[in-house]
């Protein structure tokens, strides 16, 4: 088989190309990401050395104090604000010092643009702030594959997952699969299905129901590091194996017209 | 003209869009993002004090900061780390609390998924924790407009804009525009018509470029804001104009089959 044969995107779904093209597990390709590894450098400030100090939290409690945080600094936010508030109280410092409301901009896909979900970037920040850079060591790999794994499970899952105790909003929130992680096609596949518009409070209690869903599941994760007991579970795979950055989840957007990834013209 | 009329997507171009349907500018609307406005929360750290301390940057020299920080910490971490690395010199604290590192998590689209160019995401990190969070007041309300600028001129401009001094690597880099804030597609364009494949090292130094470029735009509109002659240039508008999240760039992904955004089925 050729290079250009390996390479051609072959996204008919997820798994088949998985299944298909022998890509290594998830947890030994993540540390090859990008094949740019280099040693982790060490600051002065203590923020810079990881893990970050951490102690097992509850989900539910977690989930709920995500679904309210919603309400005053939206998806990415509410994510962040539910992990590290706790933490400010349990461990102090660094959290402490750790600006979480700064992480609004996550909203709408980055200040409205629409583009990544701010609870995925929310949990990826999380879990990379506080187990570290994957330039840090070996003990900091995880963050990059927590933050995986929820993309792919945001991706795969009814949503919301999450139900919260006394719900802002007394209408029932359907659920529905984005198939992405992108906030416009989550968000727009939910409204399409539900029939209630961007503006609606339904819409709102149901970003925070997934932002509450997406805490939920980071902290399950977290978690089980602390314990030692985590094991990566998205299917990622690097740039490389695909030829273009991204995970084979093409034809979402592109359906059967996934464009083939820039081959080399220049050198071999 | 009903409502659905008004939210029908017109997505042909942002600036007909924007002509056509008379939305407020954007230094207004962006006040108005997402209809939700709380008042601002103090916390007790430091670190939630905002705006943060800030001395103007030389942009020439952000930039060659951030081009040697991407071959470390990639994208958004050379974006960060550029201007924070500075500041924490220049400043102190709470900069040097601030996990820099950590950001490496944006790198590809977000670890590798393809979504938000991690320069994109950095610069509105870098911007909103300088300037704040935008529910802390008015003063910090240029933390979103500047991130949004910058995703705005990163669609428009041929990039890489920036030349370092001392390239890495001697081959002419050639500029592609993206017409798109999303990794995979920047990427994609420029692969595409350099004929340089992902893992080339032309490649790796194109992105390095381009967060250069991005951290220089950045620092530039920081030292605006920081003089108070800062006016805000994206032509931002907010989701509820749109009928979904995101900015009416629409046809760059799905051509001339724009899907409208789904209408309110279930209430008036």
């Amino acid at each position: 088989m050729s290079t250009d044969e390996k390479l051609e995107c072959q996204c008919v779904s997820r798994r088949q190309v998985l299944i298909g093209s022998g890509v290594l597990a998830a947890s030994t390709a993540l540390m090859q990401f990008g094949g740019l590894l280099s040693s982790a450098q060490a600051k002065d400030g203590s923020s810079e050395k990881w893990p970050w100090p951490y102690v097992k939290l509850d989900p539910q409690k977690t989930a709920e104090l995500a679904y309210q945080e919603w309400y005053r600094v939206f998806c990415g936010g509410a994510v962040i604000s539910s992990v590290f508030s706790q933490l400010r109280e349990k461990v102090g410092e660094p959290y402490k010092s750790f600006p979480v409301d700064s992480f609004i901009c996550l909203e709408g896909g980055m200040v409205g643009w629409g583009t990544l979900c701010g609870s995925n970037a929310g949990a990826n920040i999380a879990s990379n702030v506080i187990i570290g850079p994957r330039i840090a060591g070996p003990e900091c790999a995880h963050g990059h594959s927590i933050g995986s794994d929820i993309m792919q499970w945001y991706c795969d899952t009814p949503l919301p997952a999450f139900v919260p105790k006394e719900p802002k909003q007394p209408t029932k929130i359907i659920q529905t699969t984005s198939a992405s992680p992108l906030c416009h096609i989550s968000v727009g596949k939910w409204m399409a299905e539900s029939g209630f518009a961007l503006g609606s409070p339904e819409r709102k209690d149901r970003c925070a129901r997934v932002a509450a869903s997406v805490a939920y599941q980071l902290v399950e994760r977290l978690n089980a590091w602390k314990d030692g007991t985590y094991e990566p579970q998205s299917e990622w795979s690097p740039g490389k194996t695909h030829g273009i950055p991204g995970q084979p989840n093409c034809t979402e957007c592109h359906g059967s017209d996934v464009p083939k990834p820039p081959m080399m013209t220049k050198k071999a």
